[in-house]
């Protein structure tokens, strides 16, 4: 199949963010679209993600992953049609996910994509429900959480993408749920993922809300955001609760972040507090997603998209995400599917 | 059996401490002997325990277990002879181990005190080594920090009473074992305790070698100190690095200590920190309690006591522990025993 497009433009890193990103730390450029080799694919970008995470990778910090450099393709998800393929698995016209990052093509080994399930609707769920925060949400809360029914289980970033999918897993596993989120908009939101207490962490009178929803204390505080906030939890934890450490949102565009936690507190209630990756539980992705896509077409769990049209509006889709200004799981856009 | 002394000397709670204790916060008073009723004992105090913990109780502060109020008998583990018993498990002279306090003679019920074993040489032993602290280590290291053979295994507060032991027994379970410790002196002891370095947390240089003593991260780290020190360890982390939190004692005599962790690590290095009781163990005491036995009888755990002689010098010796002063287990010798 001949390739007529020979230009790939892409959003790359053009400086380190210091403190909040702003649009200068990202550019444009155009290079030309690259030549599949055996056992690869050429796909043409339908989708792509904007995640919390993508802010480490731009710092030099150390961190599980390796940071981006000057130059390079921002990091992201992505859903895409395969339009030349040199493998046996797949064929033009197939929708396939994979890390594939913010341009409008790429190149990829066939074994590092996988297939989006026809069944899948939107197919935009193997971004978030059925995909990576989706799956985040799962191992997280149940393998790490561990939750019992009747557990009281709080959220922080309650309405995010992560925490959106795991207080309706906690919901389906016996919990009771309180979910935190900054705003009233957010905590609309959470009612409608079924939490049975929403507050918002800036309000005024968020302490004495917290204690009250928190009456019988935490055994599951699933954090998506740390900092103060989850300082305020911390006190209300019951004897041998679980701390899951998913994201620390509040701490990513501090330049030096100061420490936030005091492991006293671990003696005082016999807490455990501990970090995860998705990727640590890879052999176990077949799992979470039919699950997953059984609990959505089932009606059990409920999502929500903010959508930014157009490629070149990521860095500003990235740039609200970490405001807090989108509700649901942000994407962008990037062209129609044209099989 | 008639009971001659009628006088009990106590050592009390005269006023909480504000930062570290001193010699006014407590106070000495002389008591009535109390009556054992049915199924208590009467017991004659030998030896009385000086631990970090104390100081917790000394506060008002939420923690794990009830503050002492003003005028209460300071708490702590303690052996004594039994002088009377209205129960059939023990006699007159027989030497038991409990909470009994910092007091010359304590009534307790039976079923409150254990009998120290006739083999323990010295009997002390049930007040560290065979007993609560060398316990802690026990369930500490074994049962949260879950070390496995090759596993560096890093200590704070390593030369004390339970520093000690849970350097010893990961050296048993195949780890290798860096001591952080304060001075010389006591980095002298970490060497007789068998750690296979020893660093001294006041030296200039520490940073630098803790970094090339765990030139291959640090698998477990077993914190009985917190604070500064322990930022250090945890800058140092492996991936699937467990943090038990046993005590943190450069914490306990501030007055408003500040948050000393960032749980972002925890996702860095996918760790987890957990804290614990060793009351919480209670139904696999005579389990730990054998097997430090034995590991003591044969020369496989060594130990040493800091012993302090006279009731009246318990607060000196309390005091003492809490800047370091000890070296091993702190120990205050109340009589001897008679039987």
């Amino acid at each position: 199949m001949a390739v007529l497009v020979k230009t790939n433009r892409r959003v790359t890193l053009a400086a380190r963010p210091v403190g909040f990103p702003k649009a200068s730390d990202f550019a444009f450029d155009e290079v030309e679209v690259g030549e599949p080799g055996p056992g690869e694919v050429l796909v043409r970008t339908l989708w792509v993600s904007v995640d919390p995470y993508q802010r480490s990778r731009m710092s030099e910090a150390r961190s599980y992953a390796k940071s981006l450099e000057l130059g390079d393709v921002i990091t992201s998800q992505s859903i895409g049609e395969v339009i030349e393929s040199h493998d046996g698995r797949y064929s033009p016209g197939d929708l396939v996910v994979g890390q594939l990052g913010w341009q409008e093509y790429a190149v990829a080994r066939a074994g590092s994509v996988r297939r989006v399930p026809e069944l899948l609707d939107p197919p935009t769920l193997a971004l978030h429900v059925v995909g990576a925060t989706g799956m985040t949400a799962y191992f997280g809360l149940l393998d790490v959480g561990r939750p019992k029914p009747g557990d009281t289980v709080v959220v922080s970033g309650a309405a995010g993408a992560v925490g959106q999918v795991a207080g309706q897993i906690a919901k389906l596993a016996g919990c009771r749920t309180v979910g935190i989120a900054g705003g009233p908009d957010k905590c609309t939101d959470c009612a409608s993922y079924g939490y049975d207490v929403a507050l918002d962490y800036k309000d005024k009178g968020f302490r004495e809300a917290l204690k009250s929803a928190c009456a019988e204390g935490v055994d599951v505080y699933f954090d998506n955001v740390g900092g103060e906030l989850s300082g305020a939890v911390h006190r209300r934890l019951n004897v041998g609760a679980r701390i899951v450490v998913c994201g620390q949102v509040s701490q990513y565009n501090l330049e030096r972040p100061e420490p936030t936690f005091h492991p006293a507190l671990m003696i005082v209630f016999r807490a455990r507090m501990e970090g995860f990756l998705v990727s640590d539980y890879a052999h176990r992705f077949d799992e979470a997603a039919q699950r997953l896509a059984r609990w959505v077409a089932e009606g059990k769990i409920r999502w929500r998209e903010d959508v930014t049209v157009g490629l070149e509006n990521a860095p500003a889709a990235f740039m609200g995400m970490l405001q807090g200004e989108n509700r649901g799981k942000a994407l962008v856009k990037v062209a129609d599917h044209r099989s």
